[in-house]
């Protein structure tokens, strides 16, 4: 008896792309990586000598043309992100997209009607955005201890998104088609605030604040290195978002669900690993330095879980309307950072 | 050869003002408490059980007649602090008042004007607003740590004032002559916030928002159990302040200054002392249950660096205009989480 | 172009058994587990179950007469490790053994001999013995940091493997047949005592203590569930370690490698993820509950490695000899546990 | 009505003795420091200058001759604890003395039997050896945990002390006599174990082992500077002893009382306050540096607690039978340590 693979092609080789290649391919016993594109000529030569049996092109529609597929990894770049996953769900392939599935929201929103239409033929189709963090083991189980009710009523959401500091310099060029430290950074936070706090609950209020402190570069592109949001719900939950992108130790996500009765946190003590060292300096572990370090177990889950969503026809962990709501938030108070305005939402109305 | 002692008089038996007697009494080597006064027969009847050899008042302004005192405490209902406050600064006495002044700016800064206009005969008079994590030991190694400038500019100042869940009912009463939270729990993150980024940085923006998730009667009275407020200055900074009356396992007051290449952090991992319990629900540290005990010490060190201070006539750890102005921004804030609006200022007319 | 992959057979499928099988199954790349043996009907059901495309065998004997393979992965019971790996050894194979190679040192010390004779006729054979603390992530830096002499020699090393409290009973009829709780339990401790110390440093005392205090049917047995040794060796470094099966909380083992200029330590605080609880009871972290659970992906990496060597002939990352060593010491402790000797050793003769 | 004091006397003013003397002059309200005594001429100057209105002694039998006290605290060299102890015996007076009482067992236990005679005459007599861990917050939550019983039978008892590197080499001058390591710092967590364990546990054997890392000269007086110990009761309970001299981050003293259904462990994360740094090298602690960080509100308490003991004829908290019990221990582990033997003891004679 063999194994049944998901034939998977993969758009994008940079550095998520090559590690999701690298998960599905080398962690991923039900799947198969047939092809991957990349217009990145030194993308395609790491494929070529990494991935053993992979077939490397160039050009993404080419792929999409030349290969017999089941479903496409999306990581490529933002600004092509939507226009390759309407590619991908037109030729009814299952979609794994990584973050944001756009900076535009009517682009986005695009991509979800394209989807919708599509599953009318092809009802077992799968297209999801890759919020990584609902497939970590500890917001996992932080879920299920919010969600048993033992702490009471979730009322206060606080999270945090913090890069490690880049003084290289080539950060601000990446971010001028980031959509903004909002909706590249704290849209994780978003997401696993409408996860905890309830897909449903309609926003009242939101603003931000923020300032330019290690990259003066981004005051030109409208965007902020530090940054603070509050959110307020119609009912009765407020939220609270930072997000920066200089914390000197490392990268340092955390969270708190603050109950009724009891509090859930994650990372409040970021480390690494289990190493601690004391010397003449005192008691010190190391952190982190990437998302991709912290979160390097929920890369693998999130990949091996959508494969097996795919075969088995389960329904997706994460609702594609949900991913754009996050998006819609994001840019609401990437808007707000800017102009410095409250943005006040009418219960009826409320789209965010 | 006999030890010089502060000749002092307290005002106020209540849960603070019988620590800072007993306090003052019995672990400040250079005080004497000669006398105290309260209203409420029960505390005076435990002052004549506790504090021996002090005399004992149910009138302040009768203490105030007869006694010949050096220094007054004043730890009585807030409603009161600035009246006597007023009386002591007339008889040229030295004046440690519990925070804060009052809740109403306009009387707070009457107290100002009138103890300047009593330096020009008494210029050696002391006054001063009791701000106890200025003296607690690790918010002090936190404030040279980041005045060492081993850590690059503080930009983001993060803190939280978190008192335990009190589900008796009783808070209530308590809360309707507290100025609201802002004034009542974050006056100490606003304090500790103009200490940290600097007295003289001018406010641009602030805004809060809250919820009323324990104790609904809060909303007669015009307050919230759970706050949050961002403040925006002029010079580049921003300020995260989240406050709340629902921490399930204590009290647990933290606070972050994240500076360009580093950060500061002040009780992140709360404990109670240095026992941790292994058992079959894992391993668990106790909390401070209230910040009596958190700021135990500090208040120890408050009341005798005020009794150093006037007995040696060295300058005051913090100045009154600063206590006032941290009034002034808490009632802002209280302003702006009741209304919903976000507070401009003009960097030229900022009061705050 | 295809992946050259190592073609695997396994003996076993209890706890580690079943592990191993589906770590080399599904997240091995280089690895194909061509088939399994076990004489457990329920194990062999379990594979036919699981391991796709897997032949499963009741009889290890004639797996090994049946299949075409290259590496034998023995998980089965301790009594049989050393004859399975003998046999595996003849046919000139691969072998990844778990620890213990054997309770009796003169049939370990065969299996060294029989594999040294072996290598004559195949010189890029590799057997080992599966100590998995060696392939942790933070073993490995703690290695790494000591090994960089910026804390100095090392001179004391204490450690400790601490199990999860079993109150079913089941436990004591395991035991029989563990060696003792220094062989089952402290093995581990003392191979990282050798790699930590050097392999060639020599022992000049030992001797250990212990009690029975929640398996009293132990004592029939000659064992304990609490014990402590202290190792002395001529080159002026001293090693303690503890060992208990009631540890309430989960599994706890820790690590202090002191240097004469700063310590190295690993789990000195246990912690299963990053969630923290705060509640009535106080602030809460879970532990791992089992060793499998604590170094789950140690085992990952051990047969992803092995599986590299294999295929590579690149060197072992433990050598066979320092295994066999590690259960010398391991018995000599046993005894010293149940006569209450202290055994000391001649710097010339010492064969520990 | 004035506070009725007792009237103290000091002997000695080294490190130990100017802390107990300011503890004792500015934070114990019911006692009186009257009088000190030391044969050096800083010690007296500095007493002079820092102890207000305090007579100043060269000689301790002139102070004894010369003033009228109720009370003695011994913080001389260990060299005439035992004497002076005596001579205040004798007097009447109550004592508290630095530990050890002496070096040498038989002197120790001739105190004992003077006390007890001198009780014939002064019933409310009352001497005590300082052991401060008994009166450390910590320590005394840890011992309330384990007595409730909630956790089980205290099985097994692990214990370090361990101070701060000192590389200046005035170390093994103070050495010489200290009576070795096992009297000088783990005498301790003999008295801990001795107090978590039960007074009268019986001890069945013990034995010790060690180095010399960073003291070279201790070698020549019969010392190490990093040793362990382990201790078996007659009543089926182990415990395990660390000490060390060359702890780089600080002071780090540990225990751990582990119980048969959990364990509570005192300062097993050692840290000086609430403050942690976050920069390039990590996420950072600072340790207490010296015992004298760690047990500060001990030895306040000590002072405190011995003072109302003296006043109000409450029983003691610590016999002088049990400290020297301590003492006894602690000799025959340094006994251990430099012969290398393990000591047996038959269960109707141990002494120790």
């Amino acid at each position: 008896m063999t194994v049944q693979k998901l034939r998977v092609g993969i758009a994008g080789l940079g550095r998520m792309g090559k590690r999701h290649a690298l998960n599905l391919h080398t962690l991923t016993h039900r799947a198969d990586v047939v092809a991957v594109s990349s217009p990145d000529q030194n993308e395609c030569k790491w494929a070529m000598d990494q991935l053993e049996g992979v077939r490397v092109y160039r050009d993404y529609d080419e792929m999409l043309a030349k290969e017999d597929l089941q479903a496409i990894l999306i990581a490529s770049a933002t600004a092509v992100h939507a226009t390759q996953t309407l590619s991908a769900i037109e030729k009814g392939y299952h979609v794994l997209c990584e973050k944001p599935l756009s900076i535009d929201v009517a682009e986005a929103q695009a991509v979800v009607g394209a989807y919708k239409r599509s599953l009318r033929t092809h009802p077992n189709q799968k297209v999801m955005c890759a919020f990584s963090r609902r497939f970590d083991a500890s917001y996992r189980e932080a879920y299920e201890k919010v969600a048993s009710g033992d702490y009471g009523r979730p009322v206060v959401f606080r999270s945090q998104t913090a890069d490690l500091l880049d003084t290289s310099g080539v950060f601000v060029n990446y971010a001028k088609t980031s959509g903004g430290i909002f909706v590249d950074c704290s849209i994780h936070d978003i997401d696993l605030m409408l996860w905890f706090l309830g897909e449903k609950s309609k926003i009242k209020s939101l603003q931000a604040i923020g300032v330019t402190a290690v990259h003066p570069g981004l005051e030109a592109i409208n965007d902020r290195d530090n940054a603070i949001a509050t959110i307020e719900f119609y009912d009765g939950r407020i939220a609270n978002l930072f997000c920066t992108r200089m914390m000197a130790a490392g990268q340092e996500d955390t969270t708190e669900i603050i109950c009724k009765a009891g509090s859930v946190r994650v990372n409040m003590q970021g480390r690494k690993n289990h190493v601690e060292v004391h010397d003449s300096l005192g008691a010190r572990r190391e952190l982190p330095q990437y998302a991709s370090d912290r979160f390097r177990d929920a890369f693998i889950t999130e990949v091996r879980e959508f494969t097996e969503c795919c075969l088995e026809n389960s329904p997706l962990p994460i609702s594609l309307e949900s991913s754009v709501r996050a998006l819609v938030i994001g840019r609401a108070l990437q808007h707000s950072l800017m102009s410095g305005e409250k943005v006040l939402l009418d219960e009826i109305d409320s789209k965010l």
